[in-house]
C-alpha cells in the first residue's frame, strides 16, 4: 500500500516519504529549540509524540475560528471527544491558539504577513522536530472579492503583490530577497473538485492579491486616511481584476513562499465577504458573514475526510 | 485653568484643544461607520459617551498584557472596580481586546505592522467619532536589545527600517509612499524623567529598528530558514548599533507614522528581553521574562498618574 499512499500524498520521488524541510544548519547545533510564540520547546515537550501523526494543518487568522474548525472536523471525522474538550495546546501564550484532532492540526496566525510568518517559522520547526511526513497545509480565511458574488470561495492559483506580480519580498540582513509564491496546482484542483461534489456554494480558482494594509493598501475609502478618489480606487481594482485577481487578503504571499521552501503541499482557501467594486464596509448581517465564514471550513473538512477515506480504503 | 491644561497637554497653537485628525473626506459622506475589527460602529454604539473622556491610550501586542495593564492602572489611579471586573469592550470579536478605566484606554494590536495598522485606523476613527481631545498614545511592548543588559527599557527616539533609515513605506494603489516616523521628543524626555524618579530599572532613549519579520528579518539564526552565518548576523547587528539602534521590534514605524498623521502625541516604550549580540532564543525563565514585561507598564503607569495629578492640582 506504500505505493498507493505515495501517489495519494504526491510524494517527491527522491524520498519514500516527504519530510518537512528546514533550511538552517544552525538548528542542528542547538541543544534546545524554544518555540517561543507557541510556548513549546524540544526540551520541555515530546514533539514527536505530540505531533508525529499530523498529516493536515489548517491555519486561519482568528483563534475562535480555528477552535470552531477543530470541533467541526472532529464531528466530520467522527473523532469527537466525548467530553467535547479540545484544549488549546498553546495555552501558555496568547500569541497563537493550536488544537489537534487525530491527524489534523488547527492553528491561528493573527492578521498580516509578519504575524503568520512568525507562526510558520515555528510551525515548520515543530513539524520538523516531530518528524512529520506528507503534510498538507491549507490556509482558510476571509477576503475581499473583486467582481464576485459575496460568499464565493476562492482557491488561490498564485498569490500576487500590490503590483500584481507573483512574488514575495523578504528583507534579510537589510537586503531584499525575492521569493516564489507558487502554490500546489493539483491540490487547488482537488479542492475545486470537492466543492463541485459538495454543491453548496460557488468556488473558483484565481489569483489572490496579498497586501500589507487593509485600508489604504487595499484602496479602501473608509480608513482614517484616504487621499484618493472613488475613481482612483475603481481604476486600481479593475487593473487588479484584469491581472486575474479574484480576491484580496493579507497572508497568502508569505504563506506560499514559506510552504514552498519547506516542501509543504499548500493551498489558500478564502471566502469573499463582500465585492470590493461595490463597497468597502463589512455591513452584511452577522448571520450572513458567519455563514460565509463557514464555507472554507466546510470545503477543507470535506477534502480531508475524502483523503482519509481514500487512504483507509487503499491500506 | 485652560491655559495650564493647554501647556500640560502640549496643545497645538492653532486650536484651543488638540483634536484627533482623520484625513479622509469620504468619512463625512458615510451614514454609518463600522469599525469591523473592534466590533463597534457609529450606528450601534454611542462612541462619544463611551470614549469621549479618553486622554491616554496604551497599546501592546498581547491581549493578556493589555488586560493586566488596565488592572494595574486602575489600582495605580485608585479607580478599581469593586467587582474587579474590566469587560473587554471588543468582546464581539477576537481580533483585538480593549479595556477602559477612567481616561485610560488599553488596546491590544497583535504582532507586526499590518496588524497594528488595522487597529490604528479603527482607533483613530473611534477617537475622532468620540470627539476626543488632547490624547497621548503609548505603545508598550517587548523587543530584542542590541548591546543592552536584558530588562533595559528603551524609549524610542526614531523608528528606523531594516536599512536603519527613519521612514515607513506604505503601498497605496500599488505605489510606494514614504512616511515620517518621528515620535514626540518631549514625551520621550518626560518618560525618561519618570524612570529616573522611579529608579527601579534602567531606561534609555535610542533608535528602534522595526522589521517585517522576527527571524530572518532580525538576523536570527534559529528560524526555519537561515542562509547566513553567525558572523553575517554580528556584522548586521553591529551596523545597526552604529546607526544608533538600541532595540528591534515589529510595530513602531507604522505606529509613529500614523500617530503623527493624526496629531496624536506618541511614544514607544519597549523592554529588551535579551541582548541579540549574545543570542537569539528567549531562554530566560518565565519569572524573569514576566518581570521584564512589567517594566513598560510600570513606567507608563507612573507617567499617567503624574500627569493626572498635575492636572488635578492645576484645575
Amino acid at each position: 500500500p506504500l505505493g498507493k499512499l505515495m501517489s495519494l500524498f504526491n510524494i517527491c520521488s527522491f524520498s519514500s516519504l516527504s519530510h518537512v524541510f528546514v533550511h538552517n544548519p544552525h538548528l542542528d547545533t542547538m541543544k534546545d529549540d524554544i518555540l517561543y510564540h507557541f510556548s513549546l520547546g524540544t526540551k520541555t515537550h515530546d514533539l514527536p509524540a505530540m505531533f508525529g501523526d499530523v498529516k493536515f494543518v489548517c491555519v486561519g487568522g482568528s483563534p475562535w475560528r480555528m477552535k470552531s474548525f477543530i470541533e467541526y472536523i472532529a464531528a466530520e471525522l467522527a473523532m469527537e471527544d466525548p467530553k467535547s474538550d479540545y484544549p488549546n495546546i498553546c495555552a501558555g501564550t496568547d500569541r497563537y491558539a493550536m488544537y489537534k484532532v487525530g491527524p489534523v492540526l488547527s492553528v491561528s496566525h493573527g492578521m498580516g504577513i509578519p504575524s503568520i510568518a512568525i507562526m510558520l517559522h515555528e510551525l515548520i520547526k515543530l513539524l520538523h522536530h516531530a518528524r512529520c511526513t506528507d503534510v498538507t497545509i491549507i490556509r482558510i480565511g476571509t477576503s475581499g472579492g473583486i467582481g464576485l458574488e459575496p460568499g464565493t470561495v476562492v482557491v488561490t492559483k498564485q498569490s500576487v503583490d500590490a503590483t500584481f506580480l507573483p512574488k514575495f519580498e523578504q528583507v534579510i540582513l537589510g537586503k531584499t530577497v525575492v521569493r516564489n509564491t507558487d502554490l500546489d496546482r493539483s491540490l487547488a484542483e482537488e479542492l475545486l473538485q470537492c466543492s463541485k461534489e459538495l454543491n453548496q456554494f460557488e468556488t473558483v480558482i484565481g489569483n489572490t492579491m496579498c497586501t500589507l494594509d487593509f485600508y489604504e493598501g487595499q484602496a479602501r475609502l473608509d480608513g482614517a486616511f484616504c487621499a484618493y478618489t472613488e475613481k482612483d480606487k475603481q481604476d486600481y481594482l479593475n487593473r487588479a481584476r484584469e491581472a486575474g485577481v479574484c480576491n484580496i487578503e493579507m497572508e497568502s504571499s508569505v504563506f506560499a513562499a514559506m510552504c514552498k521552501l519547506s516542501g509543504l503541499r499548500a493551498a489558500v482557501v478564502c471566502v469573499t465577504l463582500l465585492d470590493r467594486l461595490k463597497g468597502d464596509q463589512l455591513s452584511s448581517s452577522h448571520d450572513v458573514l458567519h455563514n460565509y465564514q463557514q464555507r472554507p471550513q466546510i470545503l477543507v473538512g470535506s477534502y480531508i475526510k475524502k483523503q482519509l477515506k481514500a487512504k483507509l480504503q487503499r491500506s
